[in-house]
């Protein structure tokens, strides 16, 4: 690192708006989304998503309740080009989405980006090339006429090639790449340029979508520039003025909220913040933060933590346990002085009270999620730990979210006998929680490649003790644990599914054990369920048993639980 | 999630400072930086951390360069109090640092924070008191007289009980909890309340921290409220303005720039941003958003991937793969354009230009890592990714930055053939790359517990085939691998250190072998091995060797890497 980075970084330069309105306005309505989870989230992964995962993520962003969704780049490779397809011809969009899809300034790219849209019923077609200096300059190697007359010769492409296909209704949008590091009078002018050619008026509007392609300065200037071109660029009327902010110097969230104070009507971003390095703006973080001002954000995050593991599982990346509002620590309490305040300051809340909890700055369970308390296994902080207990003590791993669990279930027992508990003690505690030594390992046969129907490979029987009641099961799936949980689905009548898994082995040589954690939804709850056995898949299952027995009873468990299996019992 | 939630969320009121200056402000100087690691960052842990811990982030702390440090809140429990004694007692401060400890406003917890510091050098002794409406009347019972005469008695104690203690050099610190939630006139009263009594004066400085417990309103909004009291509290000469801003809405890092706009001489916060719920202010985020406007931060992150790992492994928290300027992912570009465009800017760079690069803010080297440009291995991109392939295929699920790594190597191949790579090519490659097959493994012997001396308790021996030569060694550790890279440590003459280690079965049954992936550091090179095995402990010791096959021979390896063993070889 430069101890004198002055003359290789050079400081951006302030805008000097004087006059500038956006310090004092205040956000009362949501924006338009744009979801790019599929477009620019998809392009920055390792492994980019494959078809049944684009599916998966698109019916999640349908669901969440965006209206616009950008859901490809079909132009760049087939898999791209076969995915719009698929939406369109098997009728996947709903009526009040709109699909948007990007393509260079380059005309072989937008005609063949028309064609992969014909027959869809509303599209965004969005165009995007490099305005800024560096990028003339180096890698285009145009002027700056030479950027007006390719934007305008593009354009009109976009009008003649959608009037070849007027069943579709069409919105047109423009990104000048880099417009975070152009010159705003040039900005100006190619925007102008722009919506020219595509006559934008109030009755035919564009969206003009300017993006931090790289983000590099404090999130005002960014707020200054914004409301500079909301106040100058011509036909103002006839655009929807989007925004698209990337997160490199950690401040995009605030980026995205200055410049819709500075007179921004839309964003784009992806779900978590997901994207190219450190990724595009983080979309549910903008909502909740306008939601706990009272301004409902037309999203619906209600079950986010389902959302968060549809995202995980899609992008393959982790959410962070510190991550805004969905982060596994993020409603925890660790201190003692916290954690009574907000017990007194739930105690003294009545139905209807505005929310003023103090270290919480939303209700918990308006996203699905609870508040927890996480108590401390006694004062020695540190090596006292429940988890560092069961860990150095007895090889134990707890997932993280099981931690939290099981702090419960001790801090039940300490409230309830008040004195600090031993590693020995814990691991008592945890191993008769969780019925540790009590499941016994259900005899299974595993009959792979059974029919190989609907990707189904794998069908699985089993003979079952739950909760001192014995059962066959049968079930099929990808592996073992899925066709157990199907099987056990159809015999207690809940719907099970595996949320988490993690399983390590535990001593060595010839005593090694496999221990499996797996949190299971089980009806509206989630559970955890642990098991142990040298046998990897034994362990897994004892698991699901583990945890489906420590489920609250439903009416429908509750009163008969086992009554199908019981009638197809075969011994 | 509530459809209309104004009722029970009210907006945050604007403060209508309509004559503000920080919006036009640049910063141009490096604030005075706290770090907060040990107390605010360490009580949000799920395991606190032991003494070993703390002394080895202090250590990281004091080499990154910061000058004042909050080491506890020695009241609070013997681990605390004893945490601090071993700073002081074992002289394990440097002259040019300064400790800072908490306490709560109370009398007995004072004292016993002043008992704590006895010989200390300097000491900034941090006062903390609840004072916003909700902690008034909820949890407090107390009025705003009764929190006024509460702080200038427990004011007037710091003066008293410092005068007892005069070899210590004293500053003290006083911060108005939940600052952020606070009437600002209500937060001045009390403010001027504790500076009164200290006297504060350009001669006799304190410190007036302001806090956004819960942060929870845009940016803009804090800086209104930071220049307010900037321009209105008394004694403004005599106090250093610092602010400790919290993450609740991710605009955290946004929140302290602007505040120093506001005038604001001072951040608190935690590396990488650790703390309660969503974290304390990440102090490395703001440092490098400064150096990259060409302010020298004083704070050195040249080797920051170091102290990436030194931080996940105190905290036991992971830094997300997209965190600003340090996650595994953002020094990498998927995209073959901008892969185009950052390889023709560095084309036309010459020594001595400014940063103008496309697609990357910061020169990597600078914090001494890489950029990354990641290739897909064919044109389906998803399906034919190569960890996808590598993993669907053959089962090895590679740790990220190994994916990174491999994709390097198959990129070199790529550019020397030409061709698309199947999955068998793949795992042709990487049992190549990595010497899965070639690498015997090592007869080895582990002695447990030969001595306890120094905490190391197992002696390992091995005989080794490295790259054609044969020797034996002996080393010893907490466990094998620790003993065996030990062993080869000496061995070889290069420093080796375990940096990451994953280990997962493959296959099932009988056939079931572990895959070991080990990151290793040698000398100061970054590299992976990997080893196959039906032990656990074999296939770890088969991956050291394959790492330092792959590492590239320095000076002292290349004259003679086997000197020592040589003349020490037992069979």
């Amino acid at each position: 690192m430069l101890k004198q980075p002055a003359s290789k970084y050079p400081s951006f330069k302030p805008i000097g708006l004087r006059d500038r309105t956006w310090p004092d306005a205040v956000l009362t309505k949501a924006p338009i989304w744009l979801s790019t989870d599929l477009r620019d989230g998809n392009q920055a992964l390792i492994e980019p998503m494959d078809i049944a995962r684009k599916l998966r993520m698109f019916e999640t962003l349908v669901r969440i309740g965006f209206k616009e969704i950008e859901v490809g780049f079909p132009s760049a490779s087939q898999v791209e080009f076969d995915f719009v397809r698929k939406l369109i011809d098997e009728n996947l969009i709903p009526d009040d989405v709109s699909i948007q899809v990007l393509t260079h300034a380059r005309e072989p790219l937008i005609e063949r980006t028309f064609e992969a849209m014909k027959g869809a019923r509303s599209v965004i077609m969005h165009m995007v090339n490099p305005i800024a200096p560096i990028m003339r300059r180096v890698v285009l190697g145009l002027s700056e006429d030479g950027i007006i007359e390719l934007v305008q010769r593009n354009a009109q492409l976009f009008i003649d090639l959608a009037a070849q296909q007027p069943q579709t209704q069409w919105m047109f949008e423009y990104s000048p790449e880099m417009f975070s590091d152009t010159e705003l009078a040039f900005s100006k002018r190619v925007v102008d340029a722009v919506t020219e050619v595509w006559q934008a008026r109030p009755e035919q509007k564009c969206i003009i979508n300017l993006p931090t392609t790289v983000e590099h300065s404090t999130p005002n200037i960014f707020a200054d520039m914004i409301e500079w071109m909301h106040r100058h660029i011509e036909r103002r009327d006839g655009v929807i003025l989007s925004v698209h902010p990337h997160n490199d110097r950690g401040t995009g969230t605030a980026a995205a909220e200055l410049a819709l104070m500075a007179g921004a009507d839309r964003l784009e971003g992806c779900l978590f913040g997901n994207g190219e390095r450190t990724g595009n703006l983080d979309l549910v973080n903008v909502a909740l933060n306008l939601y706990t001002q009272g301004v409902y954000p037309e999203l619906d995050f209600s079950d986010i933590d389902e959302i968060r593991r549809t995202v995980e599982h899609c992008n393959q990346l982790p959410v962070h346990p510190r991550h805004p509002y969905v982060g596994d620590l993020v409603y925890t309490s660790f201190s003692g002085s916290h954690q009574d305040a907000i017990k007194k300051a739930f105690a003294a809340r009545k139905d209807g009270d505005v929310w003023d909890m103090p270290y919480l700055p939303l209700d918990p369970k308006d996203l699905g999620r609870s508040y927890e308390a996480v108590i401390r296994v006694n004062s020695q902080s540190g090596k006292g730990g429940i988890s560092y207990l069961l860990e150095s003590e007895y090889g134990l791993e707890l997932p993280r979210r099981l931690q939290i669990e099981f702090s419960q279930v001790v801090q039940s027992v300490m409230d309830a006998t008040g004195k600090e508990l031993t590693a020995k003690d814990l691991y008592e505690l945890f191993e008769r929680e969780y019925a540790v030594r009590d499941v016994a390992s259900p005899q299974h046969q595993v009959l792979e490649d059974a029919k190989k129907t609907g990707g189904k490979e794998v069908t699985l029987t089993a003979d079952v003790v739950m909760a001192g009641r014995s059962f066959s099961i049968r079930g099929a799936g990808t592996g073992p644990i899925d066709a157990f949980v199907e099987g056990m689905s159809l015999a207690t009548g809940e719907a099970v599914r595996v949320l988490d898994y993690h399983e390590h082995a535990i001593g060595s040589g010839a005593h090694v054990q496999a221990v499996a954690y797996l949190e299971l939804r089980v009806g509206q709850q989630t559970v955890f369920g642990v098991g142990m056995d040298a046998n990897i898949v034994s362990a897994s299952l004892k698991a699901i048993i583990s945890g489906l027995q420590r489920a609250q009873p439903t009416e429908k468990t509750k009163t008969n639980p086992f009554e199908k299996e019981l009638t197809c019992q075969t011994n």
